[in-house]
């Protein structure tokens, strides 16, 4: 973990571009609250986060448990309890789900409460450094993907912030850049929680990518311009078919990416693809505050009691996807066979 | 004009949802900052805006020339000057050119400048009278055009606050509602100025229409969960071929609608057609201030210096509207027949 003594150290994302703030999560509840009001943020991120959580609960059941049942008891309803944070998450459910076989093995072994807590917190070492390896993965097999010189169009954050390190579309740009293929990135701001405005150009520039930031409604224009011969999106949640549920607004770039013949790729680690899902329809959409439109800037910007639609996520058909890109290299249609092949391989 | 001491009364656009604020123009440069600071906004309220700006001016020339070229002089030196306010409003041209003219009539009878500013008056407020009743007209044509039950989609504000009264496309979503025709409204917030949120939602709790605020990024989801069955937008300006300039975002919103096969009206008075362009390539498109996408709202949402682009309209291609809705009625394609027919008949 990142804080001195025992703690979760992270950076709250929502005081971004203009302070750098860092959080200490003592116990599960701050990890919740952290999670929910989006302080960490990006799939993979929010399982790390998680994963660490559920050592912080472990430290406490192990202070507090009488005997190992309880013990086991409590770090599951922690588990189980974070879960709640995030419901479109599919990392989070991963990064859990790992965790709780963590947990049973250390249960079959008979290991006390102390072994146990060390066990669960080298498991969440585990999973932040294997999610930092993939990041680099998948930023080399995708820096390939993005033509020399070329305009790449990004949505949301999805770079270091919302990763153990590089991202994964961000790391996509960032290791086309570290390559010299002489990227120009295009940034949706990303409404309503602006992660373009505030977290990628903020990246990008710590980086020294050359960035342009732009409304989500100018994504269609650029193309039309001939700005932009990429996109490049992360994901939250991709189904068997290729069907991916990422930030509101990904599926609106990916209709303009088609019209006007750009290439739509999506970054992604194995962990995001969960091939149980037939296809997306079984995907839930969070609904999120109508406040963050009406009030998302600290200043009301909407009548009183207005109406409001607000999807955390949509949607984007596999059809519209040209290539996932993966740490086990870039995946092209048809994706029921391609993912399967990677994710899922048969037993031999 | 709307004050009680002679002068040009306005809403200040920028001040709603929350306060209603009415600015009292007194003189061409105050006319000449509502406009460029979107006190008044909309290609018909800018327009009539302006030709009381010429007459504000022209009331000031009558207390100064000495004889009638310089009173003359002077008014073509106020009609210049608000011609600089919007590059891109091609009613601005044309109610100050409509002005020019009235000038020049003036001038050819050797008119006094104190008859000169009365008739310069009488022009403005004919201006206003035909502004309203094309708004009506415009109204009662589309409302015919909107499928009983249907969600219909708007981007930006075409309503009251953008004309003499009812609006372009918001008229017809109002005369549709009025027709009883059980319309839902769908708001696209239109960043980066928020015209969608702040004005068009706020006008139609105003006349009790149904409506359902979105961010821009939600346009393409909202059609394909089948909530909208129409779009319509207004324009700033149309080429003889049909492509059109309109708000930012508007282009996004069209290539959305065709992939959908949602029908994606423009609803326009005949003043807004130049039929000497033959494209929308000759369309100058205004690029804004980095600060309306970077500190929007009172607050600093992106890093320091990020390059912007901002601009303020795009092209949609004839290609993609589906119908123009005039004061002439519904005019289809092939548009450079029905335009040309409409608006440039061959002289008899």
């Amino acid at each position: 973990m990142g804080g001195a003594d025992g703690h979760l150290r992270l950076v709250d994302q929502t005081k971004l571009p203009t302070e750098l703030v860092h959080l200490d999560c003592v116990d599960p509840p701050r990890v919740w609250e952290a999670i929910r009001e989006l302080r960490v943020r990006g799939a993979p991120a929010i399982g790390i986060a998680a994963a660490y959580g559920v050592v912080l609960g472990a430290r406490k059941a192990a202070d507090h448990a009488t005997d190992a049942p309880a013990f086991a008891t409590a770090v599951r309803q922690t588990a189980d309890y974070l879960r709640s944070s995030r419901p479109t998450a599919g990392n989070l459910f991963w990064a859990l789900d790992r965790m709780g076989r963590a947990l049973d093995r250390l249960t079959a072994a008979a290991a006390g409460p102390a072994e146990s807590v060390a066990a669960l917190l080298a498991e969440a070492h585990a999973i932040r450094a294997e999610d930092r390896a993939m990041c680099i993965a998948i930023g080399r097999h995708g820096a390939e993907l993005m033509p020399i010189g070329a305009g790449v169009l990004t949505h949301c954050n999805t770079g270091a912030l919302a990763t153990a390190d590089f991202g994964t579309a961000l790391s996509v740009i960032f290791h086309a850049h570290a390559a010299g293929r002489n990227i120009h990135a295009y940034v949706d701001e990303t409404r309503p929680l602006l992660q373009g405005s505030r977290l990628t150009a903020w990246e990008l520039k710590q980086r020294g990518v050359p960035a342009t930031l732009i409304c989500d409604n100018m994504a269609a224009l650029v193309m039309r311009e001939k700005k932009v011969q990429a996109v490049i999106v992360g994901a939250d949640r991709i189904a068997a078919n290729g069907d991916t549920a990422n930030k509101i607004g990904t599926y609106g770039v990916a209709v303009a990416a088609k019209a006007h013949g750009v290439p739509f790729y999506v970054a992604a680690p194995g962990s995001t693809f969960d091939l149980t899902l037939a296809d997306g329809t079984g995907i839930p959409i969070e609904e999120r505050n109508p406040r963050e439109i009406t009030h998302g800037f600290g200043r009301q910007t909407a009548p009183d009691d207005v109406a409001v639609y607000n999807p955390a996520f949509d949607v984007t058909p596999g059809e519209l996807v040209t290539a996932f890109v993966t740490e086990r290299g870039v995946l092209r249609p048809p994706f029921r066979e391609s993912l399967a092949a990677a994710f899922d391989p048969p037993a031999a």
